[in-house]
């Protein structure tokens, strides 16, 4: 292994190790060797604070040694020194780890003072008052962050000083009362720790690191950490920066700021920020005093604005990135303190995207490269005017993206009925959701929950039908009864207007202006650059024309998944699914699916015609059957009811008959029950209706002359010999519906990978499949023996908080197990078929990560939903950038 | 590829070929080449058969040529001429497949007969009616076998003659009635078919070679290869054998028979079979005449018996296997016409395989080798006398081995009563058990159910607790308010006593003298020879100290599997049981927990106890909650009940609260759900009290001088997050036990496999645990997205019945999914802790096939229930001497 180093100048630290040097040393390391003005220091590196860690919070030995001799050489280009009386060298002792914490970790400023070096410091500035005022700062600072006292002792003394001397603010505060204050918060000191406060500015130095150090572990910091999913991969430890103090607040030619080298709102090219005269970075950050716009700077020290200018230019060219950084003017002088990658929007990601582009800073790879995929998410839908504030009452997981306003029902009926004959827009509010309430979701705008996570039935249908969603709100309290919820504060009964922002999970009381999506010319530009570069095709799962319109509009590339199902989830179709599956004889069922036949036949022409010249899977019928029936324990409630409310005995005895075929129906584990394939194994004369059903569609529609692409996809297969028994019996019955439409039709037959065994057994699959598209999510549970609905419900939330798993498996793809299955699925099928096609269609298919795995196993397509399509294309795109795959 | 011959002489044939030769060619050629007299003839071999079917029922051009150029060889050796009228040649036709199928297919006697050959016959054998006899048998048989005609067609004319005749039997049918017979045969031939009967004995010759071919594939072959587990790879169609026709029913110095060279009932070294003088083999078969016992030979013909007796020994040295012979003996000259292996039941193959190695027939190895494992399981359970006649009322699935009488009972209280209170022997007679029954279970001496498979409830809880068991008795109407079962004809009702045979799935009526299993001498020498042979240990699964004792003395090296779960069944703790689950807080169930201790801390010592010396696997609480919990529907109709009987207040609130909490619990897809090691860690209590409960036992037995091995096994761990949070806690808690014992304790902590994803990432979880374990019943689920109890109860038929599977997957374990999984895991623990011990405790660890397939991937043990210790002990050693492991 190679040695890491532990101490490093400025001028010497190679500025592209961050995870070594921390995001804020590599910067300064950069900026000091391309010539910007950075104040003298090093970096104590990220190693040593994994080593701090492991040793029980103890600074390495042989490590204040190296430390000593940086130090000697800032003494040497400042010409300062540090604990002279004289001519004191301060520093700043400040934390940065490889990726940015905000107000996490550590700072400890004007270190180096004591009584002595004081003397050296009024010599230097020639300000008494300034001088105390550092002074006073820094014993408050040290005293907090390294000594751990309370805050609140340090405030209540300055406070209490400024009563005493009737100060209006701090700066009434003279230089004797500021000095008063410094013996007084050394007492303090004193009387808490049992110890004088330390004037040896090295002992200084030395606590201070392992303050910094320290800081990394605090509770707070490994929370934030978890929260936003910075694993030790990532950020290993914090650095320590030691930094030569340098003062914007000696005076009117003094000053600090911070800016982003472009607009981060819009991207547009112009200098953006603020700045504060006569003040330190604090300053700007406690709010007290209200900062400049940049632009203002131009005229007060127009000689630092045109430095400034310089710097943004040599920034953006050295990092071919927007800049996001801080300065300090002292006396005129002007320090670069710190600069990073700007975070922008989504909108200003892309301009600024281009322009880099276009000022022929970057390539088209890094162009597209440069995107976030999931930040474009909310460009593709509608979302509320960002000119207008929102006040949100709650807040959910946001399940479905996209903007809805509506009035509060609490019910699917009440939706249906206010939605039908009052055309009133409806959200509908409910605890969860169950396949009953259905037609409430047709009817409604939106769908807010208060309990289920993104993967709860109220989360899936929304996304399937397109209609924002929010869940899990949990502060949400619903009175079914009364009709009302609370939430805080806030009460809200039925009929009241609310608007839920599915995008961001949000929910607020009123309506709002919102925006339409589209894609704008830049991102168009963009996409186009992406499908040049990747392999791997986008497609699209959708199951019904208009969201099939939309996946063609956003550049789907055919249709990787149309889910037979959703199409009887309309009101007047589920009536009859729920006969056919309920039906005690065959003709009984083939009765109902006669009568579903005609229906999803128009369906299935509809969608074949709107992808014209593109292929499109039909999956046969999968759902465990429970998904379409009601919940037994209800039946039983529904029959006494009835007997309390003595209905007709007719009426009684068929809720029996429901009651008797659910009992022999029940199965305890569904999800691996009787679905899918087993389905159509069980019951062939439904997949014959659904083959019938597709290839009169097609066939038709070739009669018409349009060019049609159907590959029927068998959903659960588990065994080449369940894929050979169905694919026999559809494929003579494509064969004769086609001979009796005297056409010629391109057809595939192919099945969903979804079951484990399935990849185990590829190679002989393969052998009766001419495609294969991974059903992740499914596969997901059966890799981990997690069932979705149940692990959600009972424990997913306590393995991420415990850490026992670092994501969900069911958003992004699990590399280790689910991906391992995968590529053993893809070798052995191509091994067989070395053209088979082979895709993914599970949600998976739409998150970026996942993307990239796939890329990585060698799949042809990802599918997902429409609004995920562009999402999609940048992420195939950067997938193949960072793997090259094609020649 | 080798090129397959199709037409062979049998002193040609190489006889270790049987998928080629057919199991009756392979005999003769190989009888042939060792001397032994054979008619002469040759063998059309299965590839012909294989070719026939393929190309639509027809014979291969070129085929006759060589069967033609066959028969002059034949011809040559017997100085006879196939078709001739002064010395014909007659042959057999007759099928042989690899396997043997008794009954299933076709054979032609006699062929070659005509108007003209028939003088020869008459010349040849000086006997008119004995020649037209032949006749009327060739054209009967050819009419019906070749050309499909209806026998009955033919018996109608035999038995109206014998009336015109007056003719008591067949006998007294003379040459002019017969010969007036074939002539009426060959007019239904001709009205039947429009063609005259074929007088060409080379067209005869090729159309009963097509027919034999054919009866392959009637649809009662198929269905007997189908019962019977014949798959393509054990016998892929049949062979004809052409064999020169002897005759047994020439005259008194001719006959005919079969025989075993050795008692294939007892095992002795005696010859054994029977003969009847003046007939052919149809006769034996018929069973028109009695024949007579092999030994009497000796007085009728003592020359042929000498010959027979040194046949017997030729054949069995050069077999070195007892043989099932055919002979027959025409006019004082023996031939042999068929050798097989001889079936024989358990006890006889026990003592002809010691026998046989006493000889040096054989070696250990092949002694080992020679026993069918699955055959001797029957030996190892309670079964009734074999000299007693039994007649059963019902059949259904063996479920539990051994044999139980007792007094009906139809429900577990009633059981317990009887057995508690009146001391009476019980059968629980159900439609299907669930765990309330537990109790009664307990009480009785066995179970019948009319529903369910061998993994339904009341198959897996018998099994565990080694109580006899018969499971899915379709014909078994139970009506629980009369009391009364019904079964065909037979009316049982509650009191009535019944014998239920577990072994082989019977249900009698009445008692009967019952024989102990016990390990015969000659059994425990083979078994010490496997012992020496094997390289897989053989370790039980067993949960209390009577099972665990049992376990011991059929040799178990351990316990591989300790079902915590399976010791809260006992009525008194399966209440404790309920509410700890139940419980709604911490501290309730801490409560339920610290009084369930005692009881697991001393069932550990008892066990612990047992196994001295020997590692004891204990594996944590595992089951799906619903396990032990009423179902939710069952619950409310009680409530409802309650409240129509008008029950205290209280007693309904009780009620309602526990249904409350069932809502909460109850999950969707429990086998996926909150389970195993799950549970561990969202109640960490529960894995912590059974922890201290086990090292408790331990130390305690440690200090009064045992020797304990307790081994701690985690359930369902998918990933090394888990293994590794629960491992830290608990290892703790041993550490901390151990050391306040003040002892010394061997102890381990490993993980069951039976997640897929445990295989996948089996190399990270090998850093937390030192052992593997594959459960083997849950990691079938897992790969096949099968729910076993749903698969058993709605498809697992259809899919045998369709052939989807060829054999169930939670029997016999599934070489090409889940076998592949477990040799991943293998691998990749290994890579990581390269001693890693690892086996198998799934119900497939008592399989001989599966157990073969878990030597093949390098497990070092299985493990079984107590009675199928032997069996693994003996398929381990095949296993070894097939794949040599061992240096």
């Amino acid at each position: 292994m190679e040695e890491r180093p532990w101490v490093i100048a400025f001028e010497d630290a190679n500025g592209k190790d961050k995870k070594l040097l921390g995001g804020k040393g590599a910067g300064l390391a950069v900026m000091t060797q391309i010539g910007l003005n950075v104040p003298p220091g090093f970096i104590i590196t990220t190693e040593v604070c994994k080593q701090f860690n492991e040793s029980g919070k103890k600074l390495p030995d042989g490590l204040m040694d190296m430390v000593l001799e940086q130090l000697r050489k800032v003494e040497e280009k400042t010409r300062k020194k540090f604990g002279n009386s004289t001519n004191p060298l301060l520093v700043s002792v400040r934390s940065g780890a490889a990726i940015s914490m905000p107000g996490m970790m550590d700072t400890v400023l004007n270190l180096g003072l004591n009584d002595e070096t004081i003397q050296g410091l009024i010599e230097q500035t020639q300000d008494i008052r300034f001088a105390y005022d550092a002074y006073r700062r820094f014993v408050q600072m040290y005293c907090s962050i390294v000594l751990g006292l309370d805050k609140k002792l340090f405030d209540e003394v300055f406070e209490s000083t400024k009563q005493e001397m009737g100060a209006q603010t701090d700066l009434d505060l003279d230089a004797d009362a500021l000095k008063n204050i410094v013996v007084k918060y050394k007492e303090i000191c004193k009387n808490e720790t049992g110890n004088d406060f330390p004037d040896d500015p090295v002992e200084q130095l030395e606590k201070a690191i392992a303050a910094v150090f320290r800081s990394w572990e605090t509770p707070r910091s490994i929370t934030y950490r978890k929260e936003y999913k910075i694993t030790s991969d990532i950020a290993d430890g914090t650095a320590v920066n030691v930094v030569t103090m340098v003062f914007g607040n000696i005076g009117e030619n003094s000053g600090t700021g911070v800016a982003f080298t472009r607009d981060p709102g819009t991207g547009e090219n112009v200098f953006y920020g603020e700045f504060l005269q006569t003040a330190q970075g604090e300053d700007v950050v406690a709010g007290v005093r209200t900062p400049r716009p940049i632009a203002e700077l131009n005229e007060v020290m127009p000689d630092i604005y045109q430095q400034l200018e310089e710097v943004r230019g040599i920034l953006e060219k050295h990092y071919r990135e927007i800049q996001d950084i801080e300065f300090t003017v002292e006396r005129g002088q002007l320090y670069i303190l710190q600069t990073r990658n700007g975070k922008m929007n989504a909108q200003a990601m892309i301009k600024t995207s281009l322009d880099l582009f276009n000022e022929g800073l970057i390539t088209k790879e890094e162009t597209v490269a440069r995107l976030d995929p999931n930040q474009l998410e909310q460009l593709f839908h509608r979302r509320i005017d960002p000119k207008v504030k929102v006040d949100s009452i709650a807040k959910g997981i946001a399940a479905s993206p996209g903007v809805a306003s509506g009035f509060i029902v609490f019910d699917a009926d009440e939706a249906e009925k206010q939605a039908k004959e009052f055309k009133k827009k409806v959200i509908m509010v409910r605890e969860e959701t169950k396949p009953d309430d259905v037609h409430g979701f047709f009817a409604a705008q939106g769908i807010l929950t208060s309990r289920g996570g993104k993967t709860s039935h109220a989360a899936v249908v929304a996304r399937g039908l397109g209609k924002p969603c929010v869940v899990g709100v949990e502060s949400l309290k619903i009175d079914y009864k009364k009709k009302v919820f609370t939430t805080g504060e806030v009460t809200a009964k039925e009929g009241d207007m609310i608007t839920i922002d599915g995008t961001r999970g949000l929910v607020m009381l009123g309506e709002f202006p919102t925006i339409e999506p589209e894609l704008a010319p830049d991102l168009k530009q963009i996409l186009e650059w992406a499908d040049e570069i990747r392999s791997l095709k986008v497609e699209a799962n959708a199951d019904e024309p208009l969201n099939a319109k939309r996946a063609r509009e956003f550049g789907a590339e055919g249709i990787g998944l149309c889910r037979t199902e959703r199409m009887f989830n309309a009101p007047e179709r589920l009536g009859i699914m729920h006969k056919m599956i309920l039906a005690e004889t065959l003709e009984e069922r083939k009765k109902f699916l006669d009568q579903l036949m005609p229906m999803q036949k128009s369906d299935f022409k509809e969608i074949l015609k709107v992808m014209e010249g593109l292929k499109v899977t039909i999956r046969l019928l999968d759902p465990p059957l429970h998904e379409f029936l009601p919940r037994m324990d209800e039946v039983i409630e529904e029959v006494y009811a009835m007997k309390a409310k003595k209905a007709t005995a007719a009426a009684i005895t068929e809720k029996e008959k429901l009651l008797r075929r659910l009992r022999q129906m029940t199965e305890v584990n569904p999800m691996m029950g009787q679905r899918g394939v087993r389905l159509g194994i069980m019951m062939p004369e439904i997949y014959e209706m659904q083959t019938r059903a597709i290839i009169e569609a097609a066939t038709e529609l070739v009669s018409e002359g349009v060019d049609v692409r159907p590959q029927i996809m068998l959903p659960n297969v588990g065994s080449d010999l369940e894929m050979r028994w169905v694919r026999e019996r559809i494929e003579k019955l494509v064969k004769e519906t086609i001979e009796a439409a005297g056409v010629e039709l391109n057809y595939q037959i192919g099945t969903m990978i979804e079951v484990v065994r399935a990849c185990l057994v590829a190679d002989k699959i393969a052998q009766y499949a001419e495609f294969f598209s991974f059903g992740t999510n499914d596969l997901t549970q059966g890799t981990y023996s997690f069932s979705r609905e149940d692990a959600e419900a009972k424990f997913l939330t306590k393995y991420l908080e415990e850490k026992l798993l670092v994501t969900s498996p069911f958003e992004i793809l699990d590399k280790d197990g689910v991906v391992k299955l995968m590529s053993i699925g893809v070798e052995l099928g191509r091994k067989t078929r070395p053209d088979l096609e082979i895709g993914i269609c599970g949600e998976h298919g739409g998150d970026p990560a996942s993307i990239e795995l796939c890329h990585l196993i060698g799949l042809n397509y990802v599918s997902c939903s429409p609004y995920r399509i562009p999402i999609a294309r940048i992420a195939a795109a950067q997938a193949e950038i960072k793997h090259p795959r094609k020649q």
